[in-house]
């Protein structure tokens, strides 16, 4: 057993306090990793204020995840000591099903999630990565190059695969006319990555604020949401939309910037259902879809896709003692673009 | 200039009556059709009451028209005297476009309609079938095969397209699990040509009455959508829904049947925003999408398709001096499943 530094809370009001948690020893096919850095990602404070269903506390949040590689298990081939690793937002599926033989292992019904769920005993919680370790099977982790600045790999783990999976499945390519909805940390990350894989962005904001931001991160066109009248000019326009917004809104004026066939996913989701139009639907036959982080290989596949086209975060690096204070910023929107905790603080 | 008998009405809350148009005389490129029936659908009562934006009145309605070929242009080599041909949803289109070129004429930016639209030349009106003739270029007419009985044929020109194009645009084949929301005049139709491309095929109503027509209809199972309790059996289940209501609904229940990545096609258009959950869409990567007509290419595929297999529409015939009447029960629901009219009692 490893004791590992950790930050928790205990109820949907608690705050996150220092706590510590016991990581199993290494398994033959396990890895241990000492965790460099670990994003925060909306959904951990959705989670930790039990704003999503039933919590199970004590709770570790915490699924960008990124450290060195400590020990492993005498079967594992894929790292060695010293080697960096990373985690997301899953640690284990069952292996066996459609969902993971096709490598959609976030989609298997027993996956067992980073935090807020368990082992595929169903019985050992799991804890995420706000710690000093973390013990996981080596074919759940994944390897990242080094000489990247770690911690700005880190958001990788949720928010890049979020963003690049769609982007990847709808064929993003030089040319392509990609709209991203909201400019917070999926955002920028949609962003940074359409723009890599070779788009034309244009980046949709109720903030006029952001358009400097927007286009510094590499977006071409901005359109201020606020009035309708501002998306007229953009009126079948776009080959794809990334919707990274989880506040309740119309798709159907966002829709309408969609060429022929174009599709709009959501990645972000509002709890209250949202409105379209079925006419906004049916010309021009278009899709709403949405998009759940990614499977291992796709997930590997982004990261190397990342550290060659050096795609990372724009981050903000915090002390785990200010953990608190990021959240309510990241409520408020106030953060360019992802608070990263380092872990050495804990 | 040939003069056609046909019912028009010269407001929205006017009935029909009998009325005189005139139709070109045949172009080198156009044959002239002696109508035999024509069907009566939604989109023609929505228009002639101008609950679908602006109709220009005098409105003659109808876009399911089936009829004898009785003239040809010098140029025509598709059809000769005595052929039978059928009209659907438009007259004619640019032929130049890239939505033209790939066969998608409905998509065109100057789609002539059969009705409540104009010609190419943006001046001349176009009217629909409820009439004695049509003239029309032979390339947007379709070819009929004999021997089938042409009442039954005529609804397949806007009812029967509509459903087969996202039957097959995604592909169903033997074994596929098809929902269809609605058994009116569109959802009798896709359980028919669902049911024909080898699916099992599950019917959502809100009429416990229609259970035993469902299933004579093809259907194998039936959703009383009334209680949502009755989804919870078939959540994961299918492959592709059509959606035929056009009244408001959430999409959300219907979506839980789905299995991974399936799809919810809009076929029917509530003029009302829908609500759908974002979560719905998310958790299996489900999509929402819609659906207008087919091209000419796929229109002409599927009365092909129909005539070899054998699938035609249930319809009740009535003279037209019923259409009035027709009108009112079809509102009301009261049809199994399609009014054709009788062009002879025009």
């Amino acid at each position: 057993m490893i004791q590992a530094k950790a930050y928790a809370n205990h109820s949907p009001t608690d705050l996150l306090k220092p706590f510590v948690i016991n990581r199993r020893s290494p398994k033959p096919n396990d890895i241990v990793i000492e965790i460099a850095y670990c994003g925060i990602c909306h959904s951990d404070i959705h989670t930790a204020r039990g704003e999503w269903g039933p919590t199970a506390y004590p709770f570790v949040p915490g699924h960008e995840i990124v450290g060195k590689v400590i020990e492993v298990g005498k079967k594992v081939k894929r790292f060695k000591r010293g080697d960096l690793a990373g985690v997301g937002c899953f640690v284990d599926s069952c292996g066996k099903c459609a969902n993971c033989k096709s490598n959609e292992q976030q989609f298997c019904d027993h996956t067992a999630f980073t935090y807020n769920s368990t082992e595929l005993d169903k019985v050992t919680p799991t804890y995420g990565g706000y710690s000093s370790h973390i013990t996981i099977k080596d074919q759940y982790a994944y390897k990242i190059k080094k000489g990247l600045p770690l911690d700005r790999v880190a958001p990788l783990l949720c928010a890049g695969i979020t963003t690049y999976s769609p982007l990847k499945r709808f064929k993003t390519k030089k040319g392509s006319k990609v709209g991203v909805v909201g400019l917070g940390g999926l955002g920028h990350m949609a962003v940074k990555i359409a723009k890599a894989m070779g788009a034309e962005v244009t980046v949709f904001s109720t903030s006029p604020g952001k358009e400097q931001d927007a286009k510094k991160l590499g977006a071409k066109n901005f359109i201020l949401t606020s009035n309708p009248d501002n998306f007229v000019p953009y009126e079948g326009k776009l080959d794809l939309i990334i919707d990274t917004v989880s506040a309740q809104h119309d798709f159907s004026l966002y829709m309408s910037t969609l060429k022929k066939a174009g599709t709009h996913v959501l990645v972000g989701a509002s709890p209250e259902p949202n409105h379209v139009e079925a006419m906004a639907l049916i010309f021009g036959r278009k899709s709403l879809t949405g998009s759940l982080i990614g499977g291992l290989k796709e997930t590997q596949e982004m990261l190397d896709f990342c550290a060659k086209k050096k795609v990372l975060a724009d981050i903000e690096l915090v002390p785990a003692s200010r953990i608190n204070e990021a959240y309510d910023r990241t409520v408020r929107g106030q953060v360019k673009y992802r608070f990263v905790i380092d872990a050495k603080t804990l």
